[in-house]
């Protein structure tokens, strides 16, 4: 079994900090990550500050295999993401022949035969050694591991799917089991098993609310199914008589 | 005008980063923070590591006034979120008796005359120097600038409004600009507003979708109306002739 590759996501949010909006790329890169089998190990939302986002980035492109960020690439004074990205990484910034062209034919679609405002090629500025990936509308930006991609959802979701190919690999399996105990009458036998198993990550997940039909769901996941199965064996053999409502997976 | 407090949230989010749940308490701690006048520097999602918690709460309580964590509170073993502010802090585990008490009368509203489980008890586990916060029917837990909060969302909300009045500073006065022309015609303007009124946080976000009325929204924000006011007006007469739909505030 490959290791697992491992990935974190910088949302570059004053806007989220200050709940002028709710982020949404956080959410959908944490799913469509653990479909392509790779494990989020941090989101870190930080604020539109050069310093901050560098140090953030910083910090993360050495412990994980990709660092997606979210946000701060567009033309204005608070798109601060790429220029973070190549102090983070010691990289002088050039404007990319390339990029102009993109953001000059991208003008031209609305204004036709109009030339781009300046302040809409300052988004061709970017770090030397910058890969162009994805497709041709707006290609995505990659400098060694970090991915800048835009805050805009729909736009995040677009330049992430563009990529996705190169992220993939094995999935992850997932075992549930739903009981009618709750967490201290069956924290005994999830410490057992936990330490049995160190290979299974295994999570509870208590519910209060009136309208569950458990009250608790214990999860157990790995790449390996057979090491899954034998964890939630152990599991089903040590849990209290009676309190298993019903089991899925992996 | 006092300096604004800030805080941090650490959501200890294994189900966060895993898309088994999708987060509620950042987006509530961002909104309640922003209306009691607190600034939240940053989010960080970790995973339900001693380590990893521990090292955002020691890198954070240092930056900020309040640290809160959301999450790993509970008696399990993926509960370690007090533990590793234990850790953070430098501090020893020892067992609370009030909070002892406190779980021994929670557990026999449910079974009369029953002691609770030593795993429940475990919750009384916490750093010494921990300071019981809040209501009697749960006490928060605080130890130092670092304010512990569990990570279910109704115990999370209602564990934050007892402590709410500990946060409440002067609030935030916020102008909003909605425009017609793009983030590339009214960058320019932007640059010199932003330069020219480093007190006023200026924002610029930009809208793409076909139901949208309008294709930027500015917002301009601080803590001094006046500052705002001199903002918006130096705004106003710095956009493109026609490009202002309307305003709001402050």
């Amino acid at each position: 079994m490959p290791r697992t590759p491992t990935a974190a996501l910088v949302v570059v949010g004053n806007e989220v900090l200050s709940a002028k909006v709710q982020d949404e790329n956080g959410p959908f890169t944490a799913r469509r990550l653990r479909e392509l089998g790779v494990e989020l190990v941090t989101i870190r939302t930080v604020r539109d500050r050069v310093d901050e986002v560098s140090a953030a980035v910083l910090a993360l492109c050495r412990q994980v295999d990709w660092v997606f960020t979210s946000g701060g690439v567009g033309p204005t004074h608070d798109d601060i993401t790429v220029r973070a990205v190549a102090e983070a990484l010691g990289r002088p910034m050039h404007r990319s022949p390339a990029l102009v062209e993109t953001i000059r034919a991208l003008h031209r679609r609305g204004h036709p035969g109009a030339e781009p405002p300046e302040a809409a090629l300052r988004m061709a500025d970017v770090p030397e050694g910058t890969r162009l990936l994805g497709d041709e509308g707006y290609p995505t930006l990659a400098l060694e591991n970090v991915v800048m991609l835009p805050g805009v959802p729909q736009f995040y979701r677009h330049q992430f799917e563009r990529i996705a190919h190169l992220l993939q690999a094995p999935p992850f399996r997932l075992a549930c089991v739903y009981l009618s105990a709750g967490e201290g009458e069956i924290a005994p036998a999830l410490d057992a098993v936990a330490a049995a198993h160190p290979a299974v990550e295994i999570g509870s997940y208590p519910r209060f609310d009136a309208g569950a039909d458990h009250r608790v769901k214990v999860t157990l996941e790995a790449k390996d199914a057979a090491r899954v199965e034998a964890a939630l064996r152990a599991l089903l053999a040590a849990l209290p008589a009676g309190s298993v409502l019903r089991t899925e997976g992996p």
